[in-house]
């Protein structure tokens, strides 16, 4: 079964639900008015279903790989990769100045929906390069920018990150790459970095490298880091690719799924670079473009969960085992339940977006706000419905499902990275309890207030489900309460059932304004939501609350299944 | 990290928790004290430490093939079968009178667990052939007993079980494979047979398949089907391997995981078979072995699960970022969550098999229901908390945990199967609420009564852990009424989280019990459980009740992602 690009329901979400039209009434955004939106999600869903879907298969059983040193992406990869470029889909959110539509990031996600579920492994190419393109935006110099932005809007040339280290995962502050200053004011730049996504491409015809690496007089931990650019090819007078820069791909790394992407062990070795940002801080410009980064993952467990959803409900609908198993109860409840998920799942990552844009349109510090508390919400939320719904499409399958020829598997396989990279989900939900509550929770009150209005604004015609969703948010709020009296390390061991919580409590405020907005079909699923999804807020509160005693109480030993007698 | 055999854990739980030492008081059971079993256990656990775990990557490295078609199996798999059969294990639970042990499953399920936890791809093969023997055991003539039972329990011949057909999976009375009698007694099969697990071998010397088909004058439907005997290489008048026998396997399925499991698509072209047990009457030989089958598959996750959290709990405490890893409130969370879990899959799984023993040892008809009933909850909690487990594995290595090298992600691709084969999980729920209850609820009242008296066991000493558990099974004692008051359709809606909200409250019980038998470590993981696990009953059965309007009323295009505006 194909994937199809789910132009419709996106472009629901978008006008009814997370509020896209208030955003053309702003300066920056005069252009992003419905009409435009759905042309070009209308375009680029064409492409995701008629080219990209394709590909996702070709990517699974031939793997990028490492020939004489040298990168050979998956077959067709080349010819994916720049259909996304010649759409302009790559410049979408990119300032026009540089050949960018200067489009919302809303509108962005919606497309970056839909590549990923269609080739999830080579949708990481542009999803970087577009990270790298908001990094250079904010803190490049204007030589750098008028360098490199062009190229890398066109797609000809694309971009990837290099943060981690052996010994620097979740701890960046650690990392030991070094950067020593050059006379003509370049410096060099030597250090192993691993987990380069797409760290070497045959699809462009140079890549860029921005590393964190740390000057001889950079402090210790994170103050001490600074950002460079260092090109694979190093641009020569005209600014096309020249000689060879210092540094090489060491080797892949062998993983469990999105084959077609390139994991690179990265070695530089007193290669050229260009500071980006001021020295030491390197760390400030990771951070403008982390919020955008960490939606874009979210937004890949929704496209990856849709589209293996798709596929569970065309096989369940042909999968005859005393009638078509979509008709058995058990059966359509995993379906059903997966289908009330992923909507809330997309309005969560799509409501987080147009808070970005609303920041970006009008510098209101509320919006910031909100856009910084959904942002860990929408990451692991996003990305473990796109694990539980994988999950289910390969469970309706049976033992097809486990089967490889069937695609349910890498769906499954592709989509497992998503809690982990950009931030595992538990950093998310630390965020979301930590920095994110440093308000005194202001900022979660005011999301927990519009939760309430949903509800209230839907009372008279759906008291019921009104009720359920008002009475979770109550909860919610008083558990919100809770949070705030406790200290870090308590917080800390509730941050992942609070997260779970609040992200369900949202869903249901969303479902809530669909059954507002649309029609039978949206109050049939809201009921879904309601009796499947909604209701386990409660227990997430539960452990939520549960403090820390119970965790430090407990003994290494025990946990690796050695009790005292 | 080595997997190193949990054997005082499981001792523990046989003589303190399920009643194994109760067995030795009966006839049938006298020898199985538990010096001795502490003897077994002791060496099994040996084995599997010291010869099986190293095998398991190889399986996954070096698939199993087929080479002009023939078998070569993993690396080192034939001397880990070796090592298996020579310490008689095969036979463990087997006849005495053809060369078994004679022991109780609870011992058999026990020795299951760690060959699982070292090397599940090649523990398929014993566990198959075990449920072979048993057929064989209650089905067979005299003449096929004495055939075959000698070199299936030493280990030099290997069974395999054949139910599955391209069109008939769960509907199993769906199949078209067909026998015609041959004039001399024997039988000719044809038909194509898939998901054959070890259907060919190059460890054993000769393949006995198990293959259920239908006489020409067998009705349609389960009750028409037959099961037939159907060697590899027809044993000669010696017993010993002989011609070639009109079987071929066709192909090797390309799965998730268990690579080194090979799975099987077979063509039965005329082959000749023995009937085991009466014509038409291939089912009731089928479903004497189903519940041992079923519960080996629960331990089977139970088996990787502790495997998969060991190693995660040493790569927790070598990993440092910011201090080790395992000292992080989240990453603790998680460990200590999936220790809880183990504890009580592990303990259900023994209690189940324990039930299944008394049930041998007494004929009593409530340890016969007993078993019943508990058989479908130990297969679907044991995989799923394999799954949850496995899953937890990969996320605290973080990037890690992606990446194929260290082993975590075998684990989650290898565990994926066990929620599938034997019976789906939401088969097993459907039993649960359907057969399971069909005696008006008696057997889970009386599994609820041991939970009330393992609280009220508990209640002088440990207040608030025993109010919880007795809270707990009250709200299932009346989900369970209400669940015998809905008709099929709306209970098999709501199977799945009744399932899990039965096992968790079950959990709980076993906690209970293991506090009162043991120490302080025992006492904090049962609070980690009553904090962060049992609480989720309460959402499992409030969707256990949803009923089943909500899923009628959604249409299939809503599943499929089109709403009608």
């Amino acid at each position: 079964m194909a994937y199809k690009a789910p132009v419709e329901q996106i472009s629901f979400i978008l006008n009814n639900i997370v509020g896209f039209p208030e955003l053309a009434a702003s300066e920056r955004f005069v252009d992003a008015t419905p009409e435009t939106a759905g042309a070009i999600l209308s375009e680029a869903g064409k492409m995701a279903t008629n080219v990209l879907a394709r590909l996702n298969r070709n990517g699974d059983e031939h793997p990028a790989a490492l020939e004489n040193g040298k990168l050979r992406s998956s077959p067709g990869y080349a010819d994916g990769f720049r259909a996304i470029a010649d759409g302009g889909w790559i410049g979408l959110p990119a300032n026009p100045e540089y050949g960018g539509m200067g489009l919302p990031q809303a509108l962005n996600m919606s497309v970056s929906e839909m590549m990923a579920g269609a080739c999830l492994a080579l949708q990481l190419n542009p999803l970087l390069t577009q990270g790298q393109i908001e990094a250079l935006e904010h803190h490049a110099s204007d030589e750098l920018k008028a360098l490199y932005l062009p190229k890398l809007i066109s797609g000809e040339w694309s971009g990837t990150m290099n943060l981690t280290e052996p010994g620097a995962g979740s701890d960046v502050g650690a990392l030991s790459s070094r950067a020593d200053r050059n006379d003509d004011g370049t410096y060099s730049v030597t250090g192993q970095k691993i987990f380069i996504t797409w760290g070497d491409s045959d699809v462009t015809e140079n890549v860029c490298h921005l590393v964190l690496a740390r000057l001889p007089d950079g402090g210790k931990g994170t103050k001490g880091i600074s950002l460079f650019m260092v090109p694979k090819l190093i641009p020569d007078e005209n600014g096309n690719p020249g000689v060879a820069n210092k540094l090489k791909v060491v080797s892949l790394e062998e993983k469990m799924g999105i084959h077609g992407s390139p994991t690179c062990v990265m070695s530089y070795e007193g290669a050229t670079g260009w500071l980006v940002g001021k020295e030491h801080g390197g760390m400030a410009a990771m951070f403008t473009m982390m919020n955008v980064a960490r939606l874009g993952v979210g937004v890949q467990g929704v496209g990856v969960a849709e589209a293996a959803l798709q596929q569970a409900v065309a096989y369940a609908q042909e999968r005859n085992q005393m009638g078509p198993i979509i008709q058995h109860p058990d059966v359509r409840r995993m379906l059903a339940t997966a289908r009330a998920e992923v909507f809330a799942a997309r309005a969560i990552c799509l409501a987080c977006a147009t808070a970005i844009d609303m920041q970006i349109a009008t510098g209101d510090a509320d919006q910031a706000a909100r856009a910084a508390f959904l942002t860990p919400i929408a990451k692991a939320y996003g990305t473990d419905v796109g694990c539980r719904v994988a999950d289910t499409g390969v469970q309706v399958h049976g033992g097809m499902g486990y089967v490889e020829e069937t695609g349910a598997a890498q769906y499954l396989r592709d989509v497992r990275i998503t809690p982990i990279y950009e931030g595992t989900n538990g950093i998310q939900a630390m965020d979301l309890v930590g920095r994110k509550l440093s308000d005194g929770g202001e900022a979660a009150m005011r999301l927990l207030d519009e939760i309430l209005d949903a509800a209230k604004a839907a009372q008279s015609a759906h008291p019921a489900l009104a009720n359920q969703v008002w009475q979770a948010a109550e909860t919610l709020r008083e558990a919100t309460q809770d949070m705030l009296e406790r200290d870090l390390s308590e917080r800390f061991a509730g941050a992942v059932p609070y997260l779970s919580a609040f992200a369900r409590v949202l869903g249901g405020a969303y479902h809530l304004k669909a059954v507002q907005a649309g029609g039978a079909d949206h109050l049939a699923l809201a009921r879904v939501y309601m009796a499947r999804v909604l209701p386990r807020y409660a227990s997430d509160l539960v452990e939520a609350q549960a403090g820390l005693a119970d965790l430090t109480d407990i003994d290494d030993a025990v946990l690796a299944g050695d009790f005292r007698a």
